[in-house]
């Protein structure tokens, strides 16, 4: 697919907005980590690692894309090299537990609760992960990658269900004062969640150039949403308890 | 040997995943490492050493890989630029006696046997990587390469007897609730060892780029576990061992 300068831009940066993010939130959750009692560090001692990860992703992300594109008369005309969507899926493989661990270590679980809720949010977003894959690699108007989402889905539902209650459940738990933040946590996560297959799907509804546009927008959208957004209320639920508790 | 896309893209993203794990153990590790208390901090040390060290060869053998390969009519075909299998072998070669030296350290034993115990662990590791590397060089079919494999075995079988024993006469030792740790521990070690001649002796197999594929992700997932994963338990066996001291 054949690419206006326009559009060739509008992803590139994008992209490179995304690769500036991580990078300032890598340093930041760095810095405000050790401002808060050993206790409560965990939570952003995860959101570190998720901003490295991402980082170095989107910096292969970002070379994949001026890879697969060359300026040929004004347009930006596909090089041969295939952009590789596989960054993104290994990147969610390694930041979605670590991202799920982070919002267990708020919900006021004994760690023998946590254990059990982190391993089954592990195992149920590795298979929506790996059963995306193939269907975000097959042709867009394939019945295949309407298939794999649909499997997909199933995982991506009970996950979002389990999340769900397993927040309202902590609710009660929480000091006073971190409710609202609790809400704001969960539609948070239910939003930038909710991106991710809008932006495998559009494609779909708009075709060709504007198609990868939107679905590169989209995902790089949802994860800054969904990785320093997300991990910056966490630490503020983090801060709060540690307050409460002094 | 020509690998075909999917061949190809697995060794590719497989590699660029561990690439990123790694990254992660690393912040992690020093992240985690200040909250033991400074006695407790060794193992750590030595984790976060063996994260730098693999991440700068994982980076050296992707670019190797990418390096061999490039794309004529759909298929990668070898450039001709050897991929260098050396990488993992002086990768091991630091990091094996880095990995034992961290298990030595939660093996509760004094200082002079710790020394004694590390200077044959040592030596027997560098004879089984230093024995394995001539085999793995030579072709898949040789005696060559069997005869390299066996002389290495030797050291290989060596290990995992003393390894074994050390880990059993320390089970008295450890504080109470330390044990099943231990044998977690132990089976990991195991698990990822016996990875290893696995993935070497597969191409012996399943010939041809399938069997540069499997050895690739096999050394992959067993580097995944004896490193990153292998240190985040013996790191929680040192917390444990701190809480109990406390
Ligand atoms: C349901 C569904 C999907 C959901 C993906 C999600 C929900 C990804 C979340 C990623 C996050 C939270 C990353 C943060 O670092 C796919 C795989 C696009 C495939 C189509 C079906
Ligand atoms: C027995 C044997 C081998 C064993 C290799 C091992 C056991 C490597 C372990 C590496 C580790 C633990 C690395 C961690 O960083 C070789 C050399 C493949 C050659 C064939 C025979």
């Amino acid at each position: 697919t054949i690419l206006s300068l326009n559009q060739y831009n509008i992803v590139y940066n994008v992209l490179s907005f995304v690769i500036a993010t991580m990078l300032a939130g890598f340093i930041g959750f760095l810095l405000i980590r050790s401002s808060l009692p050993a206790k409560h560090r965990n939570a952003l001692t995860l959101g570190t690692l998720v901003m490295a990860i991402a980082d170095y992703h989107y910096f292969r992300i970002f070379n994949s894309f001026t890879a697969a594109y060359h300026i040929v008369g004004g347009k930006y005309v596909p090089t041969g090299i295939p952009f590789n969507e596989a960054y993104r899926y290994v990147d969610w493989l390694l930041t979605v537990p670590l991202l799920l661990a982070e919002l267990v270590t708020v919900l006021e679980l004994t760690p023998k609760e946590s254990k059990v809720l982190i391993s089954k949010l592990v195992v149920a977003s590795s298979l929506m992960i790996a059963l995306g894959y193939p269907g975000q690699i097959s042709p867009v108007h394939s019945t295949a990658r309407t298939l794999w989402a649909a499997a997909s889905s199933v995982f991506f539902v009970y996950i979002l269900y389990v999340l769900f209650v397993e927040i309202q459940k902590s609710l009660d738990k929480q000091p006073e004062g971190v409710r609202p933040l609790m809400f704001t946590l969960r539609a948070l996560l239910l939003l930038s969640w909710g991106f991710y297959p809008i932006a495998y799907i559009l494609p779909s509804f708009v075709g060709g150039a504007t198609g990868i546009v939107v679905s590169q927008v989209g995902y790089s959208i949802a994860d800054v949403v969904a990785k320093p957004l997300f991990t910056y209320f966490v630490y503020k639920v983090s801060k709060l308890k540690a307050e409460v508790e002094e």
